[in-house]
């Protein structure tokens, strides 16, 4: 059982036998809420129930994926708590991947102006991601996480046996923002990466670990991200845009195999807006293809994705906002681009294969 | 010109072509939000404009009252926001009553994770009640106020002439809250208004200011509603759930009328509960009957307004919560009554007239 320390709350790493009866035994709380989608329910719940041992609770059960992220969801969410007369000493443990924890943490952050939240990543994504930041929310009309805010968690409780129920494909989104967190604050890690056969062969703990130093650090240097936070963007402006025009097809991307599309394109754009030598973009972009494989993008919808990147959260007016790199393991935010050099960066993905 | 100072931002008192021009100016935004409905925007908007100069601002209307206090209406403005691609630092406005205060904070507090707003509330209602405490939220399923946060506004701007061109109606609904703040924390208070020829007469300023001294007093000792801050709920959970089952008739109350029906309730309650001399109960129900009239409440409604009382946000578990006064200026929360005691109230408020 390790701990990782935050300035408001724990996030315990290890089996959640081990750590969940002990927390939840010191709190007090009036009813206790588990949001859980059908895909969490039948894998991951009775991991759960194992660790509650004989507390009662209430099942509120959403429908899996993000494209049920949004307020429709949140309304089942508010109508499940309000049918079971939930208090404001009620206590919601969000079971499952990133949409649960974002949304299930939403929905309690603003249900009576707030109960209290666990989350309980079931995924490598929200493990190494979700768990630090204290980023809650739904998407909007196409734009990612348009509605949300800042509220941390009670504690986070981090359980590497849930990863054993996930597809390789899954795994591989997750293994998307590791990649990030070497490339844009540890150079040596992203060494050390890069060497490794395949990615998780020795076990997922060794790796969550240091990526969440990483992001502790990162987010705790500015909670809000008026600043060097919006390092962790990288990737997710190209990102964001690529994940909600596909979000729309019969073939979605999953986050994170949109975020290395993200990166490659963002690669590019370090070498030519911040000089990122033509060596890492040419290493970067190889072992994003390698990893992830290539998904030609239909230049038929450039257009909207400037438009979604317009939109992003990280931008001031007109002006499209970037996090870049150089050299690698430093990152450069605000860094603007032209509409025309992100259709370049879009293009030299494409010719990538 | 008067200003209250608070911990985290300042309410100005007075004509807003005063104070308003100057607080914008040492403002840096990159884009100008005013939300408001279609009576504000008739009403209130030219004095706004007047105030604004020559600012460019995007106007989002939306329709008013209650009743559209909703995920529908939050919809709109968010939808709102982001047809015009306001950015993180965006700035919005909200021109109106209580709803639009509420709301629009809200849908401010969650875009893009938060943009930062200011309240011009243009009722009295709003300006003595929802300018201190950070309360912002929407109604659902009949249960006001149950989707919300705490979040304080970057300013406050109380500008008496927008009470004006209000209806009688509308004014004694925010005089209800005035009453209440006497009520539950100053007696002397109390006696004056009890001798005042008709409230206002003298203009509302004078009232105004007092009110929004004890609140501060209030909401600032317990932001959180933890403890005392719950003696501002004197006559909501009863009103509350008079306005909501008034909500779904043609003949809705405003909130200010609902209230006092549910003061005078709960001075009854006071009475069985705490011990209020027969005197001040007979007295405090006569003043609401002399300012309020008599709305007899149908005895089929009853079970709602338990139902109703029940979700109320002040409750833990399955108790319902009052918070009730004895002496008259002293507040006592988290008192329980049964269901029996609290349908004998709404019969004594029924035997009223």
């Amino acid at each position: 059982m390790d701990a990782i320390q935050l300035k408001d709350y724990t996030i315990y790493l290890g089996p959640l036998q081990e750590s969940l009866p002990g927390f939840l035994k010191q709190l007090s709380y009036s009813g206790l809420f588990v949001i859980a989608d059908d895909n969490t329910q039948e894998h991951c719940l009775p991991r759960l129930e194992d660790a509650l041992g004989h507390s009662n609770f209430t099942l509120i059960r959403i429908p899996p994926g993000e494209a049920h992220k949004n307020l429709d969801t949140c309304r089942q969410i508010w109508s499940g708590l309000m049918d079971r007369r939930a208090g404001r000493g009620a206590l919601a443990l969000n079971l499952g991947g990133g949409v649960i924890g974002d949304m299930g943490g939403f929905c309690a952050a603003t249900f009576k102006r707030g109960i209290r939240f666990v989350q309980i990543p079931t995924t490598l994504l929200s493990q190494v991601d979700a768990s630090i930041g204290g980023k809650l929310g739904i998407d909007f009309l196409q734009a990612k996480n348009c509605i949300g805010l800042f509220q941390n968690p009670l504690a986070v409780f981090i359980d590497p046996a849930f990863l054993e129920t996930l597809p390789w494909r899954e795994l591989r989104s997750g293994y998307a923002e590791i990649v990030k967190h070497s490339l844009i604050a540890d150079a040596a890690q992203w060494e050390r990466l890069r060497k490794l056969r395949r990615p998780g062969e020795e076990g997922w703990e060794a790796l969550i670990a240091p990526s969440l130093h990483i992001k502790k650090q990162i987010v705790e240097a500015d909670p809000f991200e008026k600043g060097q936070r919006k390092a962790l963007n990288f990737g997710h402006t190209v990102g964001h845009a690529v994940e909600g025009v596909a979000l729309e097809t019969d073939a979605p991307l999953l986050h994170g195999e949109a975020v290395a599309i993200g990166m490659a394109c963002e690669t590019f754009l370090s070498g030519r807006e911040l000089g990122l030598p033509e060596k890492d973009v040419e290493q970067i972009t190889r072992y994003i293809i390698e990893h992830y494989g290539h998904h030609p993008l239909d230049p038929g919808d450039f257009d909207a994705y400037l438009r979604l990147m317009g939109n992003d959260k990280k931008n001031e007016g007109q002006q499209i906002n970037f996090s870049l790199i150089n050299p690698v393991g430093q990152a450069a935010v605000n860094r603007h681009c032209t509409p025309e050099l992100i259709i370049e960066s879009l293009e030299f993905y494409n010719s990538l294969s």
